[in-house]
């Protein structure tokens, strides 16, 4: 994602000057209070062009974003209700953010291009900068449980402590992503007073009345335009999928995900290499699913429930791919840590070859759903 | 196993006199000079009776049983042929041994049994003590393969060094296991010459004339007394693999063996007490399957070749998951030597996970062959 300097909020202007760039300092109002009035421009039901099924898309997304937006406006802070519900106004934020930047890059050639690339890396900075703080929690908590499993801890009627080093490990790691959530988090909050994400809200705000949509848009009739590039991101999920090595992962312990857990200085390089291609299947199984909500919008019911049900399945697979090869590699960097015990060290090790495997069955269980999918080819 | 002194290897005496107690001190021609000549004693082929049968096949392991003897005695010490043909007289050594064990503990009811069944124990001390030095080399063998799978040294064109702690970490695994290598070689070569060695040696050369058998195996016939003895090993055999955790086993990455990786101070302990069914059937396979080379030998030709190979397999299975559990263990022992660097413990951590989940891999094995099986109720 490119960073941006502050002052360059303007460079979120629409072509035909859509937003507002003079946005005002830190010390402006709370963004929700700029946004259009809810659904004041809503664009009629059922009617047939591609823009009208994207704009209303758009709509309802924008919709979610600034109800996130006053729901963290709300949450305030100090209570544990107020985090819970920081934590859904973040989830509701990131899940619109990302559906809308979704439905901008299936359906790019229906949009007004340079404008809407550029707000799609201004929504990817957003989610990333919000999401670090979940991730880190989200981190302290597999890696926490991966512990107690392995110390016996879950087998009923287990009253095992953790070994000396499982109990250091544990502390070793909720120090460092404690420190790391707290910066996460004060990096979301200095991000969220910003002109930058300021820009950001209102362009979403805009994007209810006014969406980025190419004159094209308004002249295809749905059913022409949609399905079409709804199939071209299909084709480029089935090619990505084609390239991994799914033979192999659907053969039970084939020990490949392990393969480089003692590799030669470059122990995150050569596994994240092998991990790559598979984060990038996690990505394009997202936008397909995504893609298919645009089309559930244009029939105004689900289309292909079956599909949309094992697109969610490999996803899932595929985000606990992503999370536990993330948990791997934060395992190895704690081990390397200066002045640790051995036997902390060894924990860790024990550690990391755990996520490693749950890397490989992630992979394995991402092969099956994939089987059930019969690898349709639309 | 029961340790007896030296000057008690009289009590091998059968009741009958079988052997000669007297056996000579240390300086007394070699074992293989002592053993009746081959075939001598050898009962006619084609005879009813269990104890025919039974007699056939003894005779045949102590055949082997005396090669293996003459075999080692020719190896004499010093060039790799040696070393060699020393390995295949200690296999042939302990297939005989293990086979004779087997047999007259399946068909005990049909031995003489205070006699057998301290002849048994004799054996299993001399198998015991001939496998160590071949264990550890085996051991190693595997832990140095597995660092070396890990170092992503095992990928095509991959000029992977190991990193500093997988090297280290190998070097210490190397020193410990050639130390007791070293150590287990000396005591076999000490047992070889002991008079304890010699009374087993005299015992099994005695098999093959005068079988330790009770008279009412020479009026059962075989079709008649050995089946049903073979059964009731192969009921044994059911039951406890009906008490294994098949049902989990059978769902790949069930993690189950790691699950007590990092328990509090009993690592081994909470392992051992998991893999000890799976280590009891293992031996009950192995038993079955001599079992049914008796019942081969009552009808001179493979009875069930289907049930022998599926015995045979199953008994792979289980041999790797004694391998892998025993390495699992020795990585584990090895990261609590003390004074050893973070990164080796890290990387004796990362190889124990990764053998205990060779060892649930083996497991995972070992319900696929015992499904295609069929579990015969015979």
């Amino acid at each position: 994602m490119a960073q941006r300097p502050r002052d360059t909020s303007g460079a979120l202007t629409a072509p035909g000057g859509r937003t507002d760039t003079t946005t005002d300092p830190v010390g402006a109002p709370p963004p929700q209070a700029r946004r259009a009035p809810d659904g004041g421009g809503r664009p009629p039901h059922g009617t047939g062009s591609a823009a009208d099924v994207l704009a209303r898309y758009l709509h309802q997304q924008a919709t979610e974003f600034l109800r996130g937006l006053r729901l963290h406006g709300d949450s305030g802070h100090g209570s544990g209700t107020a985090a819970e519900e920081a934590a859904e106004a973040v989830r509701l934020l990131r899940g619109a953010a990302r559906r809308i930047a979704g439905a901008l890059q299936v359906f790019r050639p229906l949009t007004e291009v340079p404008w809407t690339d550029q707000f799609r890396s201004e929504l990817g900075w957003l989610t990333e900068t919000l999401g670090r703080e979940y991730a880190c929690a989200a981190r302290l908590a597999r890696l926490r449980g991966a512990l107690h499993r392995l110390s016996g801890a879950a087998e009923a009627g287990s009253a095992a402590a953790p070994a000396v080093g499982a109990a250091r490990a544990g502390a070793l790691l909720e120090r460092q992503l404690t420190l790391a959530r707290t910066r996460a988090h004060s990096a979301a909050l200095q991000a969220l007073g910003s002109a930058r994400f300021h820009a950001v809200a209102d362009a979403v705000a805009v994007l209810s009345t006014d969406p980025p949509l190419d004159s094209a848009a308004h002249d295809l009739r749905a059913p022409e335009a949609l399905p079409l590039l709804a199939e071209q991101s299909h084709r480029l999920l089935l090619e990505a999928v084609d390239a991994l090595p799914l033979a192999a992962a659907g053969l039970p312990y084939n020990a490949e995900a392990l393969s480089h857990g003692l590799a030669d200085a470059g122990v995150p390089a050569a596994e994240s290499r092998q991990d790559a291609p598979w984060h990038q299947v996690r990505l394009l199984v997202r936008l397909r699913r995504y893609a298919q909500e645009v089309l559930d919008e244009q029939h105004q019911t689900e289309v292909e429930p079956g599909l949309t049900i094992r697109l969610l399945s490999a996803g899932q697979a595929l985000d606990r791919h992503r999370d536990a090869a993330e948990a791997a590699a934060y395992a190895a960097a704690a081990a390397r840590t200066p002045r640790i015990a051995p036997a902390t060290a060894y924990a860790l090790g024990v550690l990391h070859a755990d996520q490693r495997y749950e890397v490989e069955a992630a992979r394995f269980a991402f092969g099956r759903v994939w089987q059930r999918m019969g690898v349709p080819s639309r």
